[in-house]
């Protein structure tokens, strides 16, 4: 009976600006007695990630410009934080009174271009910024990995989104290494013969969501998910899971 | 360390119209030695639970209307098949050539108002549609399952729905019984003690995405998915997982 494992090894220290992070996962693995192999993946919150990079914005240090006062009149928040938002955004999309939907300059559309407060742990003032290279971040990891304990295993950061249409967030991979994001079914026949023309599937965002489920929100301190069992092709890259804007019919 | 497995048990027989689920998920399930247990979650896919319920339609017997007729021309698409699209949506949202975008009378956004060519199995010119009452298709299946083995389970009916911004599909949950399918942290406080405000996680959708990594979509014949180790609170309906349109800023 095929199977897949998703765990979830305690004991993950505070992560700050500087944190060596592939270390971290093996010392928490090894602590965990779970031993990394080939064909595992591994997920990591985005927010660990950023911390350990220094994607973290002192908001007392930003000054707003006139942009980012009126986003701070539509969307009833703080001007320096509209400030960061426009920083880290290629554009607005929506804006309601709490609420700003943007598209990340690196492609991901999300609420507050993914600047958030929770879980940074520098003080009230802080906020967090995705990684500046999620992919790049995913490959070093894998690769810093491979090379102390010799296992292949693939990466994935991954961060929660809101979606049109349907409530609640879900995980889904901002940065990929080692795992094709995309399988496609299309020219397989399905149990009748019927040759599928249309099928693909978002594996690493499956994969994200399933750890989004073990990772928690709140005060969990469990950024990092170990899946075993899945099954997936060779490859990187997020801009694979990012529908170009001339092909997206509800942006 | 916490963990959380994703079973697919082998050997589910080709489900026809009337055939008995839970039966078969039992049947399956002992065949497998897998014992289901209190706090499980079983996710079957939408497809078995249409056909084991007759929710499918032969197109020879369908005549297309002017609407569907000229929507064929739109989506070069079967004018009958658009039909029956038609009768499944509360309103279509885009049409290109070779897509519709449907908001299904259910509540759910998705390609062809779910209607499908793939892993039907009657002849050619048949389609599945989506079950009439997909919470109703899940609690009866929990409700015999309590009955038979006395496993207080969840239910989640899945499917694989396209995404705007996003390439590829991923497995969303369109019937959810025993089960509440969004998890709220607002008024928690996170690592740090900054309380969140504005997080909420659709486990459903995260439950129903673990377990198509493992049904795939050609000819696996793997619709069964058992997940044991997820937290969750007692709940259920789909409602709570489709946007009010009102509130929606991206229909």
């Amino acid at each position: 009976m095929r199977s897949l494992t998703a765990w979830v090894p305690a004991g993950c220290p505070d992560i700050r600006p500087g944190a060596d992070l592939a270390s971290t996962v093996l010392e928490v693995c090894r602590s965990n007695a779970l031993e990394l192999a080939r064909g595992d993946v591994l997920v990591l919150a985005q927010k660990v990630v950023s911390k350990a990079e220094g994607a973290v914005v002192h908001l007392a240090e930003i000054i707003a410009g006139p942009r980012a006062e009126q986003l701070a009149v539509e969307a009833e928040k703080d001007p320096r934080l509209c400030q960061v938002i426009l920083d880290e955004s290629a554009r607005i999309l929506r804006v309601r009174p709490g609420l700003i939907i943007a598209e990340h300059r690196l492609g991901f559309i999300c609420a507050n271009a993914g600047v958030d407060f929770s879980n940074v742990g520098l003080g009230s003032e802080w906020v967090c910024v995705l990684p500046k290279d999620p992919d790049g971040s995913a490959v070093r990891i894998r690769r810093a990995i491979a090379q102390a304990v010799g296992a292949d295993v693939a990466v994935i950061i991954n961060d929660t989104h809101g979606r049109p249409w349907r409530e609640g967030a879900v995980g889904v991979a901002i940065g990929v290494a080692g795992l094709e994001p995309i399988y496609s079914y299309i020219g397989r026949e399905d149990l009748y013969g019927y040759v599928l023309h249309s099928s693909i599937e978002s594996v690493a965002d499956e994969l994200a969501a399933t750890a989004s489920l073990l990772q928690g929100q709140a005060a969990e301190g469990t950024p990092l998910v170990v899946i075993r069992g899945a099954r997936f092709l060779p490859g990187a890259g997020r801009t694979k899971l990012l529908r170009e804007p001339d092909k997206d019919m509800f942006r």
